[in-house]
């Protein structure tokens, strides 16, 4: 049952441990709690599996895991996040890799199997990519799992659902929800590496121009507080009243996305659902017009209609796809409409995943030590996973947070 | 028992009038809740008490109610808060009020004390002022109460405190807890009006200099919000570890508050709690120092410490006063340490109260009608009544969010 | 001809004392110069004819000069501008003042002559109200004057055009063009103090609303970079085409007036022109926008256009009058269209003023030592007073500017 | 004496073009120039030589002169910023190319002395690369020479001395300073670009970040704009006190920069000078720091002294070489020092280009006009071009500017 390593090339190897050597540079807390926690035993042995982007700074994870003693298997979550090197280089470092960049759909779906078929005992899920094949495919692998921890908002969302369904026979941590993670990741994170792939993409100039950012969650905030910092007028689409008019107090523009797709010349995508610009917004918008995702999956445009509606699609730029329309506009989409900052740049800033990755490393161990003792079902990280985290971080920043004295703590609980 | 109005002077009513009118003209939110709810005759005959800062905008709420059918009273919740002219054209429009500007602390006293006894049925309080005062000195009235709302963090802190002991025999809605509120009125309004007001009162140049903000909750997000839009370089302390490298995640620079006492030009406080600038901080601060409070009480600065320290007082500028200390420093407080946008300025602004106000009209309106059938203690506001508020305001504003789509819906409810 | 002093109550003058020391505290750079400068004696018996907006920062360098031995004559360069606590305490510390709050015109007007009539040897100047009335109606007086300096661009403008007709007999500084008058106060100084009071005065909310700027020089930049700041979304209008790009590249929306009348919540000028907002601007206004003027005069809006629209005028609150159109839309003109920071609120922030002061300050003592051998007519301000008052401004912030090496200093010389 | 081109490789060329098609779907101003301007005939068999960084917006320019009818030979002005596919590109569509990516020196030094051989009549110069090294070494060719155009602030600086030695023969227009240039090129375009390439880059997380600006002129400017925008923490450092208070007053932390040495996490040049990060900075620098340079040369970082001071060196990611101390701490150098935004990404945005080259276009195309007539030496670019091309971009961006009446006119230049 145990496989090899599927990887594009060996070779590679160099040049992968000199990017993971990079994020080893900026990544302090990571580093601090792999020596502090992961180090006393507990994992050693142990299964683990992950299926997150296949990039430098997951790549750092796995390292680290796997030099607290587990046995590491790594798949990517997104068919154009992988990078070859990084694998080369994981494989090197003694991790099970099942991952090439741009592979075929029956390659990506194969490598996911592979992944299940190591009978993890702590999954690393990403959009619950491994939970879910699980459940659906392998139920009979469900019970060597003790726990898995949960990456993204998207798979929170549908995790709930299958716990809502009673198909999740083991705790499931959700990551995503804490403070330390989707606070930073989620919210600068993807603005700040989405923004900044954006403009290196496409060569442009962004400072007047109209962003539309579709969803105004944590993702939009992001991208909108970016958008803003390089000299954009933002426009926010939202269907939920309340974040509306936080948008509009931000001092944003907000309209809905049909008189915005009039007036937008890049339009960013952060919902997490689906068909978000569809035909009916292609139809109005302006030649030219730059159409960017930054939310989870490739189903935030409908690409399917923009295709039927185009008389030609051909790439404009690297990363850039141009599908011109019957009446001559042409619309451009950015890395065939996936995360724009992971498919076509190094995704997230280091630091911000050295945060996010402190939580994963800290659920990983928390799995290992307390997993019998949880009840099954998704459940929020423990708060002081979240305040270990924070203090490391601002250790590590050489910043000590204010020390409330008794009379204060007291003056909180009074009311008389 | 039913006792006249106490105000300062009945003649100043046609300027109260006229600074009423003016928040009507910007508060479309709460006329229409007015029109659309109130004016269904359920606060008809109702004994409504309100202890809110009773300038314009709570006025316009008050009359309002009185519109509406109810008996209200009113009295202020802040000695400094209360203006004479808008309390005098309150009685013109049949409202009860015992409150005028900078009283003694007995008045004040008095004054609270005078609307409790009115035997209020719905209660809009601010920092649970009338609730704690009938637990603690009138448990007798505390049957007619049939619910109650409450306006401040502070407040909701105290009741929850109440809560705990079991002493809150009637509903009381956290309406400050409401979205429509918090996010909005402690975040936005709070920050946008004390900044004004602390460049009003100093006629000083806010640009290049260092503001210290005490505290990153709301409050303290919208301080250093606006404090950097007006130029200011901002540092943030904060005991909570994860909000302090959220502050630093948005540019702020981040540090304890006795290094921070070094370094600032303007501190400004927005904790909710007491002495978080004292004895401690005003040894290290620089000459010329500017001082401002816009938590809840005057209880942020250790004035004591302060006075005791100093070797003279006087008034520097109008709300300003300077402390002399023995080494020549000279420490400037606006306000006396009071709010310094409603001590020393009009308040929030009136678009943000027109939100915060429709909030607490509904409430009230809710309670009148549902109070029997609901728990007694302290509860979140029904998430209709921010819906509701949220719709209308976007109304106002000509904008429609988006609806999700059958097919969206359910995307977002699948995991397979 | 040495007449008394004209103001209104002598017995303001402690609050006027009080102001003046405020401002005393916060002009190190100006008291710097009084210091190493003014006390040279050659002030000493000059006589010195100053009208600016008095108040307590202009009061501040009268007293300087006074106290430097100069014989000072001040006037008020606009009505409302004034302020009679202030004039009573020059008085008091023996300047000679022509000024009271919201005279008659011809009250206005005498007063300028008065000081024209002490015949004054050097002038500052604003608006060249001073220097035209002497050359327009007074002649005889000229040749008194040894020479004056200029502290507006409306002045500069009306004088290079006096220039040009050969009417200057003697030198004039173009005190507004040196780089540490108008970089700091055209800019800075308006934009912070106006917005400032625009949103003291209206107690609105400028998050999220349209801020209309007419004009994109150094005013314009200001006020469209501090209603940025307080959040609101700016459009910029402006005749130079340059200047709309270099506005549209900072993110502000750019349009022609006529359109931005139709969207705008707030009209801010600053163009040092008439009448660009006139009629076919208020058609189209929405109902309750607020016109505030920044620029030189009160006469950016055409206000008498306005007036025969109307239906009715009155105060609205304090500061705002309210006209009424025929179809029922309400238009707020702040502080009768006069400059909305200083006849609203106490003017620019007090450290800009001690950069316009000490540079003022330098050209008056510049005159007094240099005229003789200064060309008549329009001048600049030599380049060390400018570098003079940079240097001092960076001792009093304790920062040390680079030093170029003499490898640097040669390498940019050389070409090779 | 006429030479074929010399590029890399000629197989490249369908990238090229690619690249500068994309280009001309973003260049509507120099696209309009070409057509309403260059059609004219003037530029017909005139030999252009145009040294600028060669990459597809270089490219773009030099293909709209070939189409007017010019002889065009370009060559690179960096060694790292020519691209080889757009050298290929452009040898197809029928210019003449000197340049290779990453030549030797002696090669770089070929290729500018073999496009000066080529007797060209119109210059288009980048840091008077062309011009210079014909006065210098083959002075029998200016005679061939109409006039030259220069590109950048430091040519300027270097032409200004050849012209005050009295060696330019021809006259030469400083395109730089056109308003149309160096107010949205060198402060938005620089800035815009080299910060997103530092992110691209590095992978790092700039918000929160201390960024040190070296230099505080229009590149400076935008440095700071864009990394504040980022979120970074803005500290300048600047010889020329004025800029240095500018820098205050817009809210930047300013000091010396020995200073700045210490607090600093990315360091960026804009300064045209050499050595402004020396040996003494790197002692005071931070682990991990970042250099990047943003000014006209490889020499604003003293890499002498740094390779002197290290222990060793090497590549610690594409594009950056990390110097490691004896005491451990590592710096990294982007781009070998070079231009970060060309030698590491695709240079400035294509719309700032695009204003950019129109002012070259219509320097080429009035020099071949006007030369004759024009005296010889440095001078301004005419008012026209300015004025015309700032038009232009209006009408594409469908914005009028205001128009000023009669009566206005009038006013602004009237003094009684």
């Amino acid at each position: 049952m145990i496989r090899e390593s599927i990887i594009k090339d060996a070779a590679l190897a160099p040049e992968g441990h000199r990017k993971i050597e990079w994020v080893a540079q900026h990544a302090p807390v990571l580093r601090a709690i792999a020596e502090r926690r992961l180090s006393d035993g507990s994992l050693r042995g142990r299964r683990v599996a992950m299926t997150i982007h296949l990039e430098a700074k997951t790549a750092y994870l796995a390292v680290l895991l796997r030099e607290a003693g587990a046995e590491v298997t790594v798949s990517g979550s997104n068919p154009l996040s992988t990078q070859d090197a990084v694998c080369a280089a994981l494989v090197e470092r003694g991790v099970r890799v099942f991952a090439t960049h741009d592979p075929t759909p029956e390659e990506f779906e194969g490598y996911l199997m592979r992944t299940i078929e190591t009978a993890p005992e702590i999954v690393i899920d990403d959009g619950a990519e491994l939970v879910s094949r699980m459940v659906l495919h392998r139920p009979e692998l469900l019970q060597s799992v003790v726990g898995a921890s949960e990456e993204t908002t998207t798979g929170v969302i549908k995790l709930r659902a299958m716990d809502e369904e009673g198909v999740l026979p083991f705790p499931v941590l959700a990551a995503n929800d804490a403070r330390m993670k989707h606070l930073f990741d989620n919210r600068y994170g993807t603005g700040h590496s989405s923004i900044a792939s954006i403009v290196s993409n496409t060569n442009l100039f962004l400072s007047g121009k109209v962003v539309v950012v579709m969803g105004f969650g944590w993702v939009g905030r992001g991208l909108a507080r970016y958008a803003d910092g390089m000299g954009a007028r933002v426009v926010v689409c939202e269907p939920d009243p309340v974040k509306l008019i936080e948008a509009h107090a931000e001092g944003y523009e907000v309209m809905n996305s049909l008189r915005a797709a009039e007036v937008g010349d890049v339009f960013v995508t952060g919902t997490g659902n689906l068909k978000v610009l569809g035909a009916e917004h292609f139809e109005r918008m302006k030649d030219g017009a730059i159409l960017a995702n930054a939310g989870h999956y490739d189903h935030e445009f409908d690409l399917a209609a923009l295709r039927e509606m185009a008389v030609s699609e051909r790439e404009a730029r690297a990363n850039i796809t141009e599908y011109e329309l019957p009446d001559g506009r042409r619309l451009h989409v950015l890395a065939q409409g996936r995360l724009v900052n992971i498919a076509a740049a190094d995704g997230h800033p280091v630091e911000i995943m050295d945060l996010t990755f402190a939580v994963q490393a800290l659920c990983a161990h928390h799995l290992a030590n307390h997993a019998a003792s949880m009840r099954p079902g998704l459940q929020p990280v423990p708060r002081e996973i979240d305040e270990l985290v924070a203090r490391i971080k601002l250790d590590t920043m050489g910043v000590e947070p204010e020390r409330l004295t008794e009379e204060q703590l007291r003056y909180l609980r009074s009311w008389r």
